[in-house]
């Protein structure tokens, strides 16, 4: 269980202090954790929790929202809660088209821009800024970064220890460049993060919470796994779910099942 | 309005004599039809009642999910079809992933197959393969192929004039890599079919029926019409929209709706 961590997202009902007693109670090393429902809890009382029962922040969710006018000090807030929470990972969700824009070029150029602002924050935090390409059916309204390439084509000018990229299973497996991006992203060290999670049909409305745990969907995740631990990648790999019947269920439960998923799978 | 053509799919509730009527009426040189609709009304009588108003064909929806078992038998019928309506053009989608499989490569194989299957029944009755590249929010379910390059791969075996290829907006506009492959699909002469669909937010459970009238979502009209236009294409310019809010409004009104959204746009 040496790599594995739970994404708070995935029991997003479980109440923090339960679903940290949770993971030590099964032997988890670590959680991926959430600015909202960080920020509900209360930051410090967060990074203390987490830190007392052992557990390591695989990574914090999310930085970016590049389109919002608020980007850059929300983006330095969120920096500041990582380097807080004891995590090195920051998660960029670029955001989406601002406005009534149908300028994708653009709305991507100011991604770019918007990372390159960041990385001296980031740097001085020893945070690194992941980014993570959403399947193409948010590009409009939550990621104009759409695939692995583009991710990588953004982190090219900035360090591989200042900005990587996020490869999430969910995201990418329907895209056939995807082998070559993830043996590129790793020659340049810049797998920053790995996520799980499987493609089940039919997507909700809305499309946000359509996603199924390991091995109930057509994702071929052995595939990824191998393919990311060939391109030399050896930090935490979080299952990642958002489902409505999934968080209805308990944490435990839910736990329990992740983590056999990613047994199942990982290379 | 030389190239301007109503695909049936936008005004799925108008009766085929009332489209036809409204087409005509309104100086509408063609439409596209689909083979659901086609065989409801009746195969032969379509054919004459679209012939004896005028009307052109632009295209037959759709031939391919090469995921079912009777993929041959159902395509040669398909192909047939084609023939009869006296269009040139019959759009295959691929079909998803067969069952419980997580093959995609193998599934992108056999469509590549098939298609191999079909071409000397397209040849023999004058009809053009067009491969639709669909979202990768289909790539499940209803087509594994997801962008305009797999497309061009899976047609290069073959002749431009049996194999062609089919860009909509819908589900290309957020690919960087689709401006690159108009201007290779123009070169190899393969621009089969052009469908105009916007993207507009939020999706509908189930994805299929959220698209948007040109103009009224995010996509780059113009550039893509000027892409394909700058590509060497001269063909039909199909406007094809499913939502149930556009198919519970009067056929005529949503025509007028299609046709304004192609004279804004088109090149």
């Amino acid at each position: 269980m040496a790599r594995f961590s739970l994404n708070q997202a995935t029991t997003k009902r479980w109440p923090l202090p339960d679903l940290v007693a949770g993971c030590v109670a099964a032997g988890v090393p670590a959680v991926g954790l959430w600015r909202e429902e960080v920020a509900e809890y209360g930051l410090d009382k967060t990074a203390t929790l987490v830190r007392d029962a052992g557990l390591a922040v695989s990574s914090l969710c999310r930085g970016g929202f590049f389109h919002e006018e608020d980007w850059y000090d929300n983006n330095r807030r969120a920096i500041e809660e990582a380097a807080t929470l004891g995590t090195d990972t920051l998660v960029l969700v670029s955001g989406g088209l601002p406005g009534k824009s149908r300028d994708i070029d653009g709305a991507r150029r100011h991604v770019g821009d918007a990372i390159g602002a960041l990385v001296p924050d980031a740097r001085a935090a020893g945070v690194r800024l992941a980014i993570e390409p959403l399947h193409p059916m948010f590009c409009s309204d939550r990621c104009v970064v759409a695939t692995l390439g583009q991710a990588l084509s953004l982190a090219a000018p900035y360090p591989a220890d200042a900005v990587g990229v996020c490869v999430d299973t969910y995201h990418l497996w329907w895209d056939d460049e995807v082998w070559r991006h993830i043996e590129e992203a790793g020659r340049q060290g810049r797998i920053a993060a790995f996520q799980l999670a499987d493609w089940i049909t039919p997507l909700p409305e809305g499309v946000l919470l359509g996603r199924g745990l390991p091995g109930t969907g057509c994702v071929d995740m052995r595939r990824f796994s191998t393919a990311v631990h060939d391109a030399g990648y050896r930090g935490w790999i979080e299952v990642e779910v958002f489902h409505e019947d999934v968080w209805a269920r308990p944490g435990a439960e839910v736990l329990a099942e992740a983590y056999a998923g990613y047994r199942a799978f990982a290379a």
